[in-house]
């Protein structure tokens, strides 16, 4: 593993149950598991916070919680602070994607933890100055306020990329050559003047016209493949005797 | 303004009030502002929509609803659809990344949609093979399900990344000249002499450690000056006759 099973997420004085079962699931969405609650508010409720968590109510359960930020950073080497607010003390806050693999590699050398204030006042200037780093996601000025497990949710992403993230199925069929491709256009050619679509008089035009097409965008083998077909098909269709299909 | 303009946020089927309102919120805080509803489940909860809105009730008041996905991007030159889920037909999905630019660069040419699923089960193959582009987040496959406000706020956030974004408030002092740290370097040095902290014979050791610790990360001008300010202030202090403060 990397970084990642270093890195707790530490919410300050929640407030809301569905939001911190919503924390559970961008949390395992991204590899994470380790969450830590720093007062939450008395009677926050924890039946709202399953139902959100849905299948990740073990990151839920398996939270641990202190009574101050530092009691839950103490033994971290790196800390950041999150922060919507711009102002005089926050003025060195780095960009989610800027940061990311910057935290993830301090947090290869020890406990390091990532930190979101309450709901609706977010982090002390104090508190933000006990962190190590500082990061800001860049929204709207209109409307920077952002819901606490979008947040969450966001910057654990950023982190996920940056370690190199989970791999996505990719493109099953490796990308056509220009032997292949000219193949196809071989073939649609001889098609299309079988079919009575262009005579040598348009021949030269409409081909540059469907080269045009089909090479706008990325083509596989397997594409290229179904496109002979067609053409081949087409061809065989129109030398037929009439009514023999 | 940007291809942001012409991009509405498409919910085929959803099922949760708290979900359209939380999709509200993700949309003001980076930019966007039109919303499509495709028959969302009879008797969703309007009321719950609007407190998960909070501040952007605006977008939730002024979307509108279509009966079916053709009907709400019958008018547009790019729809990108998004899966979480591995299989034949949503092989070529890209990445988050990788699609952001490519998809913002579409819409400024006309309409675009970006399409989510009903939160249980996603677009059916169907609705994703009448998109012009597919999208992946990559998530744990032990743990592939991401909330749907999630999805959205993510995939706008890279929307808005790579449009340019919005401006963070950006450290506003310049980065300290080495003319300047030099100066500083010299007047701690001499401060530590004066004080006693070392003589010749550590001088160039524990300087060399100083050093180290002030150019790990950035310097700015203004860190300099309180630097500066200390190592003036120390000297100062100690060459004070006793008792004189």
């Amino acid at each position: 593993m990397d970084g990642r099973d270093q890195i707790r997420v530490v919410l300050v004085r929640p407030l809301y149950g569905g939001n911190i079962g919503s924390v559970c699931r961008g949390m395992m969405n991204f590899g994470f598991s380790r969450l830590v609650l720093v007062a939450p508010r008395e009677g926050w409720d924890q039946d709202e916070a399953r139902k959100y968590a849905l299948g990740t109510v073990s990151i839920l359960e398996q939270r641990t919680e202190a009574a101050t930020l530092d009691e839950a950073v103490a033994d971290c080497v790196a800390v950041t602070g999150t922060t919507a607010r711009r102002g005089l003390y926050r003025s060195q806050a780095a960009a989610p994607r800027d940061w990311a693999p910057e935290f993830l590699a301090r947090a290869d050398l020890g406990p390091a933890a990532l930190v979101f204030g309450p709901e609706d006042k977010g982090l002390t200037t104090d508190e933000l100055a006990r962190c190590t780093h500082q990061v800001m996601i860049p929204t709207s000025e209109a409307y920077p306020s952002m819901n606490l497990s979008h947040a969450v949710n966001l910057l654990l992403y950023e982190l996920s990329t940056a370690a190199g993230g989970f791999d996505l199925p990719g493109e099953p069929s490796p990308e056509a050559t220009v032997e292949l491709r000219e193949r196809m256009f071989a073939a649609w050619e001889e098609t299309l003047r079988d079919i009575g679509f262009f005579g040598d008089d348009k021949a030269r035009h409409m081909m540059l016209g469907l080269r045009r097409i089909l090479t706008r965008g990325r083509l596989t083998e397997n594409d290229v493949k179904i496109l002979m077909g067609i053409a081949r098909q087409a061809q065989w269709a129109g030398r037929r005797e009439p009514g023999s299909i």
